[in-house]
């Protein structure tokens, strides 16, 4: 048996806001030359330590400055603070996503005059997240190794919506039944222009593709 | 900065009338002689693994089936269904979460009178599924080791409405920053009476402590 839960429709009529505010938000980063990247991934993928390692590979090409999305705590905030990155702490207030006004808000509050690239670190799942457009220039989604091969296959929307599918963790790959080609076969049949990525944040491989990546779709945005 | 998001009235109006349907189903599954584990957590963390292990582990023992929810495939339901244990795949139709209402519909597809224990595989995620009761009797989290031992100080509704948490993977532990002490610490500290196994479902090391709990949980509630 497979039943469809009806989507009602209240929910249709909040994306269709969020949607419309997000492009505006969009507008206001081009206006304002900042870069947003939206960063989405499953709990303890290694969204963080991927942002230190960026940050570092970074300095000196990019401005970059972090909004850390939680339900509750400020660990990550206090992580990235801890390494000298400019970062806010978002709470959600329970929320499991972030939208374009809450975005809004947090870039208001972090100040868009003396950042080239913000990177939005989203809350970690990977259902809502990718439901709603927080006004992100560019998506990215970090798929860890341990998760498994499948997440293309379980999570299509989170797929379709990112730009970059970034790897991580391929240091531990040797330990784990992770099939690259079924994942990327699925990945690219939810999205045949997505690019992909292999790094490991521990041990820093892949690190330099991913920073040029990023340098390179900055300069593009900020001009 | 700490913004706080509101919470809307509606969302409350929802939590509320969900949770006396909880209660009702709960009453149901009482009279039924059905025991409801719900069982949650990230993507990837190895819920049907863990679950095709606990079917051998208790053939002869419990009268077991599966409900998979997820928001679109059929991959999980079909490897429980290949390696012999009876199942039903729920689509949540986008949707990241099981309510009451949704747990019944499953149910009653399933048919509550050959079975004594169910397990609801929830949909992946740390965050909606620990806000809705699904009227189980029981709740349970998987948290595997590759996704850091920070996961009860960034997910606390979790930690706390779960009776058992399983950490899985532990085959891994020496290739991973993971410490037990502070993940203990923090999950006690959301939940002073949560109960914690150390499985690896992969090398089996741990199930029958856990097929333990789940038997001697069933038994009591159907009596």
């Amino acid at each position: 048996m497979e039943k469809e839960v009806r989507v009602i429709e209240v929910k249709r009529s909040i994306f269709e806001d969020n949607n419309k505010d997000a492009d505006r938000l969009r507008q206001e980063l081009k206006e304002k030359n900042v870069f947003l990247l939206n960063l989405m991934s499953s709990p303890g993928s290694g969204k963080t330590t991927t942002l230190l390692a960026l940050a570092k590979a970074l300095k000196g090409r990019v401005k970059m400055g972090v909004m850390e999305a939680d339900i509750d705590s400020a660990v990550d905030a206090e992580t990235m603070q801890e390494a000298g990155v400019k970062s806010i702490q978002i709470h959600t207030g329970g929320m499991c996503h972030l939208d374009a006004d809450m975005t809004r808000q947090g870039l208001y509050e972090f100040g868009m005059d003396d950042a080239e690239l913000i990177v939005l670190e989203n809350v970690g799942n990977l259902v809502c997240p990718a439901e709603f457009d927080t006004g992100a220039v560019k998506n990215m989604t970090i798929l860890s190794v341990p998760e498994g091969d499948d997440k293309p296959q379980k999570y299509p929307l989170m797929y379709e919506t990112c730009d970059l599918l970034v790897v991580n963790k391929i240091d531990v790959l040797p330990y784990f039944d992770f099939d690259k080609d079924n994942m990327e076969k699925y990945a690219k049949l939810r999205n045949p222009n997505i690019e992909i990525i292999y790094i490991s944040a521990k041990t820093g491989e892949g690190i330099d593709k991913l920073a040029n990546w990023i340098e390179k779709e900055t300069k593009n945005w900020i001009g």
